[in-house]
């Protein structure tokens, strides 16, 4: 009888063109951990994710899930997993869930967050994990704007026009959109039902040029409304990102 | 007229070989900002760090001199510095400094944070900025232990000796010793007036066996009495290791 075992997985995005098993064979973290998978299961196994990550980006919990027979108890099979993986990736939970579970469809929700460096000056030590933006941002602003996004929206304006990933169905509903500052940093976390390509990193390219003074007020709300991605800012990069929480 | 100039030098250690130039070409901190010295000044420029760090072992503010004649405003040398410095080194300050000032004989006292990821499973993101030890730990124990450290000590017993760098004086002042927990994380900070090749990780890898249980009380003191690198435990690796500031 297969099994249904879901995983929960940190990862440092940094070396990885992203979650998704490429076509072209570049290292992604699906593929790593199925190479694993086929280690320990003696067979190749498809490891189903919450929804791909993109290249550089990172997770502190994304959720996959695969079928397979478990004769391992789950702890050992959590030690083998993580003794066989390299160290940017972490299996930090491995549980037996219900035969029909799947990661992707049942996902209800998912929490990203965006990390910010807002010094004068770039930080060596973390560059990996954070976008180092060097001037003023008015905070208030931001917070104020931001909240145009909260709710059902039709977010084509923050979609991504360059990829073949681009979705016809492009309305989402944010849950919650907060922006805390922990001394230099500032963290941008967002909560939604779904996400577009690129749609975190667009919308925080548009409420950096809000921060930054650029965009007036009542921008997001007009921004949104246009469907149109030329609208909106330009995307900030990946390495800021990082896949929080996903929830079913 | 040469002036004498003080810089302040954050680095993420992970692909260097230390902070000191090597004969043998591998690429250090040291290295690197000599090479841009040498573009910003079109002549060669020899810095004077505050002391070697660990191949891997990181910077939050190593402090270093050089003498040249500056015509540039200090803010404008400091982003030119940065502009051409890779981008796991940042120069944090650049300053005038008396022209007697010399950042390895006249430090006072430096500090080192050892950091300790203690959770039974590994984290992927962190992992180049701190050991992980997945064993429990008994804090309590290891602040006790650690009070034999504090003061006028002869450290030979946590000097390297597997090194051409072994001083004759092994005397040294630990003016302070303390040991924080934050969540998963334990930082063991020391300050001295001096530290001996590897003495830092020398006395985290002997506080764990403390925190472990495998070293009972007093043993710091009698391992400090016998002068002897064996009596202590084994060092444990620099990426845990950073430089947090140099007092003069």
């Amino acid at each position: 009888m297969l099994q249904n075992i879901k995983l929960v997985i940190e990862y440092d995005g940094t070396n990885f063109h992203g979650w998704q098993t490429q076509a072209r064979g570049q290292r992604t973290v699906q593929a790593e951990i199925e190479k694993v998978l086929k280690i320990i299961f003696k067979k190749k196994i498809t490891l189903i994710g919450s929804g791909r990550t993109d290249s550089g980006a990172h997770a502190r919990a994304q959720v996959a899930n695969f079928h397979a027979q478990v004769r391992l108890p789950l702890p050992t099979l959590r030690t083998a997993l993580n003794a066989h993986l390299p160290k940017d990736i972490t299996v930090l939970s491995v549980a037996h869930v219900p035969e029909n579970f799947h990661a992707r469809f049942h996902a209800k929700s998912k929490t990203y967050r965006y990390a910010i460096y807002n010094a004068s000056l770039r930080c060596s030590i973390e560059r990996r994990v954070g976008f180092h933006y060097p001037y003023p941002l008015n905070l208030a602003a931001m917070r104020r704007e931001a909240k145009a996004l909260v709710g059902r929206h039709n977010f084509k304006s923050f979609q991504a026009v360059d990829s073949s990933r681009a979705g016809k169905n492009t309305l989402r509903t944010v849950k919650s959109l907060t922006i805390k500052k922990r001394g230099d940093w500032i963290f941008v976390d967002i909560t939604a039902n779904g996400f577009l390509y690129k749609m975190v990193r667009n919308i925080v390219g548009t409420l950096l040029e809000v921060g930054s003074g650029r965009l007036p007020k009542g921008s997001i709300k007009r921004i949104l409304a246009k469907r149109d991605r030329t609208a909106a800012a330009k995307t900030v990069p990946a390495q800021g990102l990082t896949l929080m929480r996903v929830r079913y």
